[in-house]
C-alpha cells in the first residue's frame, strides 16, 4: 500500500494569505491546537468556554449573555441566524450589495422566509435614507431586516449609524454579519443595536476557519422563546446550545475542542494588544496597501469612506491575465490573493490586510511581488510613505 | 488588564480520554493541526482534500462519489442528513433504542418529516422482523427509515444484516448513524447498502472533534436534485458541498482547513494499521475491558453478542456515588470515563475503548483506578488474562 510511505505525506507550503481569508495564523495558535484534547464537559474545558465567552463579548462590545462560538464555519453563524429567527411566512428584508448579502437572501428564503432584496451597486455601501424609505414603502412591516457589515466580496465597510434606530422603530431584528469585520474594526453590538450578529474566526480574528462567533441580545432571545414551531436545525438551535455554554452545562453536541483552544489563543492576544490598537493596525496597513496599489497605476474599486480595513479590491489592469497573476503570486512568491466573485471575477483582485497580514512587511511583500509580476513600480516605495518612513527606523 | 498576565493562561491538563468521546488524539494528529494554514482553493490543499476523501471512501467501504467531512461535528452529519433527505410532510421511521436514536427522530420531525419512532428497550437491538413487521404494517409508505448503528448512550452494536433488503424493498432510503462506529468497527456502506451514512471524528478515528465524515449513494443523490423545494439549510446543502468537494471545487464556504489536517493525518495513521488490525484491537480492547469489569464483581448492560467494541455500559453498583466517583477518577486519576444519559443518567458509566484508548495499557489504567475507587480487585488481572497474558512478555 503506497499509502504507508511517509514520503507521498504531503509537505504543507507556508504561504503569506493576503486573500480574502483565511488569513495568516501565528505559531502560538497553530499551538494551542496541539495541547491534549479534553472531553467537552471537563471542567478544565468549561473553564476555557468562559474564558472564549467573555473575550467574545469584549470583542464584540456587549454584555450579551448569549455570546459563544458556534461549531462550523463563519457561514454557520449565518445559517444559525436565519434558522432560530427568519420563521416561515414571515417578511424579511435582506440588503444585498454583494455576494454575502445574497447569500443571506438566499439562506432565509430556504428557512420559509418571505425575502425582499434591498440591492445597493456592488462596491457600494447601502445609504440610511434609501433604508428608511424601503421600510416606510413596506406594505407589510418586516419581522427582520439583515444586512452584512463587512462584504467580502467587494470590500466595502457599511457604515452602521442610525441604522438599528430605523430598523427598530420599524418594530424589526436586526440581523447583522460581522465576518470579516470582527477583530479588525469595530463591531460594537450594544451600542450599534444590533439584535443577532455572526462572525469567524479566520479573517481579522487570526485563527484558522472552523468557529463562528455569535451574539444575540434580549430581544432576540424573548423571539426565540416565543416561537410556534421548533427552530429547524437541531444542530443550531440557541435555544439549546444556551443551555450548553450557560451555567446549566447541558449536553448537546461534542463542541470542537482543539478549535476552541486556538480560538482562545487568539482571543488573548488580541486583548493583549487591545481592540484600539488593533483597529488601528489594520487601518494603517489598508491604508498602506491602498497607496501601494495606486502608486503602481492600479484603481481601487471602493471609496476610502467606506473601505474596509481588512480588505481591498483593486481592478486588475486591461489586458492583465487574472489567473495566470494569481498563479505566479502563489507559485512563485508563494503569496495568495483573492479573485474576484460574481460580477468582479475575472476584473477585481481582492487583497486582504487581516490579523497578522495587517503590518507593513506583508503588505510590502504582496506589493513588491505584484510590482515584479506586473512589471510596475512604486508601489512598496507608497507603501512605506504612508506607513511612516523606513521599518526597522 | 490581569489578562495579559501570561501566567493566567491555563494549563490544559492531560487526561486519558476513556469516556464515550472525544477519545485520545496522538501527538502527530495534533501537531497536524499546527501545520501553516493554507487556503482553501489553494491547490495544496485540494490535494489534502482529495487524500482525505478517498481514505474516507475506504474506511466507509464505499465507492460513494459523494464522500467528505462536513464542517461541523458529527451531531452536524445527523443535520445534514435529514435536512437534506428529510422533506416536509415525508413519512420516516426512525429506530430509537438509546437517546441518539431519539435525536435523530427529533431532527427528522423538525425538519418537517411525520415521523413514526420504533421504540427499541434501551441496551438492546432491534430484531429484523421487528422492522419487517412494522413496515409491512405502515398504512402509508415511509420514504426513510433511520437508526443508529452505535447507540453511544447505550453501548449497543446493531446489527446490519439484512436490514437495507427490508428497507430498500420496502421503497424507503436508508440513514444510518456510524458515529460511534467508524473506525472501530466495520461500516461497509456499499455491502450494508446504507444510502445516507454519517459519522464524528472523535471516537474510533482518533482525531479531534469538529468534522463529520458523510457519505451519500446515487439513489440519495436521485432524490436530492429532485427535491421540489430547495435543502432548508445553506450550510448543509450537499448538492453545494458536492460541488466544492468534487472537480468543480466551486466555493461554498471556507473549509476547516486545520481540522481538515488533522482528519487527514488521522486516517493515514489508520490506512497504516489496517482496518482488520484495527477492528481486532478494538474487540480485544472491548473483551479485555468488559472481563475485568465483570472480574471486579460488576455487570455489564449489554450482552456480548450486540456489545459496542467502543463503548461499555456498566451498571454503576448499588450505593455508589456516580458523581463522586466520576469527579475522583478525574481529579484523582486524570482519566475521564462517561456518565449514563436519560434513563441511565446515575445508574450506568459509559467507558470508551476507542482509537488510541482502545489498547491494553489505557484499559488497565481504567480498571486501576476503579479498582482503586470502589475497594474492589481483580480487574486488572482478569483484563491482563482475557489481552493474552502479561504486557512487554
Amino acid at each position: 500500500m503506497a499509502l504507508s510511505d511517509p514520503k507521498i505525506i504531503p509537505n504543507i507550503p507556508e504561504r503569506l494569505l493576503m486573500g480574502p481569508g483565511p488569513s495568516p495564523v501565528s505559531s502560538s495558535v497553530r499551538l494551542a491546537m496541539a495541547q491534549p484534547v479534553l472531553g467537552h464537559l471537563d471542567p478544565a474545558f468549561l473553564a476555557i468556554m468562559d474564558e472564549v465567552a467573555d473575550h467574545l463579548r469584549w470583542v464584540f462590545g456587549t454584555e450579551n449573555r448569549l455570546t459563544l462560538p458556534l461549531s462550523g464555519t463563519g457561514s454557520a453563524g449565518m445559517e444559525a441566524a436565519v434558522a432560530n429567527w427568519v420563521q416561515p411566512g414571515q417578511r424579511v428584508l435582506v440588503v444585498a450589495a454583494g455576494l454575502f448579502g445574497q447569500r443571506l437572501a438566499d439562506a432565509a428564503a430556504r428557512q420559509g422566509g418571505v425575502v425582499d432584496v434591498l440591492e445597493v451597486p456592488w462596491g457600494s455601501a447601502l445609504d440610511a435614507e434609501q433604508l428608511k424609505d424601503r421600510l416606510a414603502q413596506a406594505p407589510e412591516p418586516y419581522a427582520v431586516v439583515a444586512l452584512v457589515m463587512a462584504e467580502t466580496s467587494t470590500g466595502v465597510l457599511q457604515p452602521m449609524d442610525g441604522l438599528s434606530d430605523l430598523v427598530h422603530r420599524h418594530g424589526a431584528l436586526f440581523l447583522v454579519d460581522a465576518v470579516t469585520a470582527i477583530g479588525g474594526m469595530p463591531v460594537d453590538v450594544d451600542r450599534q443595536g444590533l439584535d443577532v450578529v455572526y462572525a469567524g474566526t479566520q479573517k481579522c480574528l487570526a485563527v484558522p476557519p472552523g468557529l463562528a462567533p455569535f451574539s444575540a441580545g434580549e430581544a432576540a432571545l424573548d423571539i426565540l422563546r416565543q416561537r410556534p414551531s421548533p427552530v429547524p436545525s437541531w444542530y443550531l438551535d440557541l435555544s439549546m446550545l444556551e443551555r450548553y455554554w450557560g451555567g446549566e452545562r447541558f449536553y448537546h453536541h461534542t463542541a470542537p475542542v482543539s478549535m476552541i483552544y486556538a480560538l482562545a489563543e487568539g482571543l488573548r492576544r488580541i486583548r493583549r494588544e487591545g481592540l484600539d490598537a488593533r483597529f488601528a493596525r489594520h487601518r494603517r496597513a489598508s491604508a498602506a496597501l491602498g497607496a501601494g496599489l495606486q502608486a503602481m497605476g492600479l484603481s481601487l474599486v471602493v471609496d476610502a469612506a467606506v473601505r474596509l480595513f481588512s480588505l481591498t479590491t483593486v481592478y486588475i489592469p486591461e489586458g492583465v491575465d487574472d489567473a495566470a497573476v494569481r498563479g505566479r503570486l502563489l507559485n512563485d512568491f508563494g503569496i495568495e490573493i483573492g479573485g474576484g466573485l460574481g460580477p468582479f471575477r475575472g476584473r477585481v483582485w481582492r487583497i486582504g490586510t487581516m490579523g497578522e497580514g495587517a503590518q507593513l512587511e506583508p503588505v510590502a511583500r504582496v506589493l513588491s511581488a505584484l510590482e515584479a509580476t506586473l512589471h510596475r513600480t512604486g508601489g512598496v516605495e507608497a507603501a512605506v510613505a504612508s506607513w511612516g518612513g523606513a521599518s526597522g527606523a
